[in-house]
């Protein structure tokens, strides 16, 4: 994507807020996280939400507040689509296409974004097997679409503290299996925020190729996720102690 | 669903192969179902398959060849929906239409089974909660289609000898938090064919409204599912057992 | 054991306390359990809890008190064994010992019963597969001691709104591979009283040998495990649906 | 335990065979992981074994070869106890009493090697809370003994790919709620030798205070877990990987 490359030497950050909820709180993330050294942001313009009564993101209008706000800090954008009928219009503003770990076999959402020019981040669902994730990942590269980064953000277990269990396990054993670059969402991952540093390092020093990490600029007021989401400071805390571990297995973090 | 009831007196069987393979295959499980006392039948025209390679479902053509040997049988149909494009069409055919596990939070294609005049069969995500499941139901009916029906069809835990683990406490659970019928999945629950009508008797006792079964002419020529399949005669046996129990606990099952 | 037969035409039910706290408190259930057709008494004197500021239970004189009211209602009597030191002890009051989950794989504890006279109760851990359950039981068997039951209990999962969640393929597929007599206990299988009866009815449908049920004179007032226990007037009626079950599987529940 | 302190800036290894089964490999053993770095040596001499027809360990004599090489080569020693009566024998050999994952809630050991003057590192159960682990520390604690060590090791799921699944996310959730050191054991928590390296890496970037690794001469004639077992040439490997992450979380790896 551009001249960010994953599965590399370099460690790539994605952050960003859960949603897009207004143009001032997107503006003040990408600047603060294009400065503590992410190379692509995140947001959502359409959000799958379990119960039809939450918040369900800005759409359109909030596919233009993050392209702007990622132009002006130098970020690549991703964002998810939830169903066939979003793509040309997601295409047309983020570099990224984002399956979400609901839609992971979702199979004619799979085809069609395997017709895209677009590269996809293809979220594992909470009870997939590592099999089934790789089987959905061919339905995208079977469409022609090779540009597939994986996404592990946990499993379903009986552990309760924490809000899905991260099988750090799944980076090696999908860099065996496959060439596809794997991230690590320790958001998702975990569901709190105090886990999310700790875990990022991990999945660095595990191998991963990247992280995509919950960031808002007041996580106590977020629409979604506030309670897994850092704020700029301990974002930029992170980035310093990954950026350490990116450097004690040979690779490194941006600039840092 | 017109003389079909669920969620009173009778419990209802709904049965059929995993696809409409053929005509043949279609015509002859529907006349044996339908001697045997199911009131449903089932069969898939688009399959959602976890890899790509598998045989992905005869369309069109498999859902008229469904349509006519349910009406010669005095069957209802009930038929999977995929996605939003599939909808209208299968609703042409089916009285009733199914939305899978894999698509329990496929949050656009629940909105719009909301808006089909046609009944609507929500299966569970094998892990998704039960809240979440519940939450799922509510987007259908907020839509306005207030004739849903929950199918508990297993969930994934650390047990490998069975596909999935069934857990029929789901059912006194769901009974207790909504007043929708609750049919239960033996055939996908368990993964085997010897399992199945074990279990489907202790589903009834258990208090569903139904069952859900996958039956083929012959199993072990089935181009999906095979091994979770029962033939008829197994299928008539079970429904002679199902029968008593339904008696047991003051319910019927059917004219038996 | 006695007159007591697991595996054959009778469907046997064990039931009591989860511990046996006072002379008045056995007394009673032993006398409610009996009338509505129970055939064991079931009461923990050794209590195996989770923290070690919980209630412990009374020892021998609770084994006494056990002994005392199971003589006068007719019923046998099983309890449970926590360490090697505790055999000789519980084996001269109960007709059964009792190795509860967590000590499925205490395979010192295992050896030792295999030597004793008594017949014993081994439940199914809450994490262990099936296979590890059945190599447990071989522990037994290879000790000398032929007279081992089964009991299904319920594995741990991500479900939450259950204690644990209770997979009755387990009987079908347990009695598939060995000639063990089953029991399904839907107490810890379910964790709730309202879901007793209709798990109890399911066990019994799928094919259990019989049932060991929580009951309890005044379960708000339990030492332990109360809300999971039924009152007298529950299990009586628990056991009339339990015996018209029993019934429509060709087998009977007691003289019911 | 003498000079060997977990909990603070050092990371320590423990490291070793998963069962003594002869002088030369014991002392192989030894002589490898101390010159790459490991402050303790770990090896069964009586091992839980899930079948009664498995290899059970060498007992006391097994203990005598490993107390001879840890000495030999400046390495403090921790052996399994997996009852009350083995305490005082392994006690006498051992720096360091472990209760195995299956008898973490066997409590009355738990309180038996609460009033041993050794230090105990008790192993998380594959399906216990970490709720029901702390409580099970309790035990020990409670009885006097205040030198414990949490170590996690997996939990099951539906994963099957590995062993277990290793939730480091625990590290830094123990050590909010406790303040007791927690190690890491990456070989039952994958159990493949080649996801070994990655995840011992990840759990100190998570904070661990220390690993326990199951190192053999020979791995693939190993009477026990060969599988997930490293040779020497993987260990010191793993060790020169381990004590750049060391670095990068300011602590370090013995004198590497």
């Amino acid at each position: 994507i551009g001249d960010v490359r994953f599965g590399g030497d370099e460690v790539i950050v994605i952050a960003g807020p859960c949603s897009a909820e207004s143009e001032e709180q997107v503006e003040a993330a990408a600047a603060a996280l294009s400065k503590a050294g992410a190379k692509m942001l995140r947001g959502g313009a359409f959000k799958p939400r379990s119960s039809p009564y939450s918040f369900q993101g800005l759409g359109e209008k909030g596919l233009k507040i993050l392209r702007g706000a990622a132009d002006r800090h130098n970020l690549k954008l991703v964002s998810e689509v939830m169903d066939i009928g979003q793509i040309e219009l997601v295409a047309r503003y983020a570099d990224m296409l984002q399956v979400g770990a609901r839609n992971m076999q979702n199979y004619r959402l799979l085809e069609a974004v395997g017709k895209s020019p677009r590269a996809v981040l293809l979220k594992r669902g909470p009870s997939a097997t590592i099999d089934e994730w790789l089987l959905a990942a061919e339905y995208i590269l079977d469409g022609g679409n090779s540009n597939v980064m994986l996404c592990e953000r946990g499993i379903r277990t009986f552990e309760s503290h924490t809000r899905f269990t991260l099988p750090l396990a799944s980076v090696a054993y999908v860099q065996q299996r496959t060439h596809l670059p794997v991230v690590i969402d320790p958001s998702h991952g975990t569901g709190h925020t105090y886990l999310v540093p700790s875990m990022a390092r991990a999945a660095i020093a595990a191998g991963a190729d990247g992280l995509i990490v919950e960031v808002h600029p007041k996580p106590e007021q977020a629409m979604s996720d506030g309670y897994q989401s850092l704020n700029f400071e301990q974002f930029a805390e992170m980035m310093a102690g990954c950026a350490k571990i990116a450097g004690a297995v040979e690779r490194k973090l941006g600039d840092l």
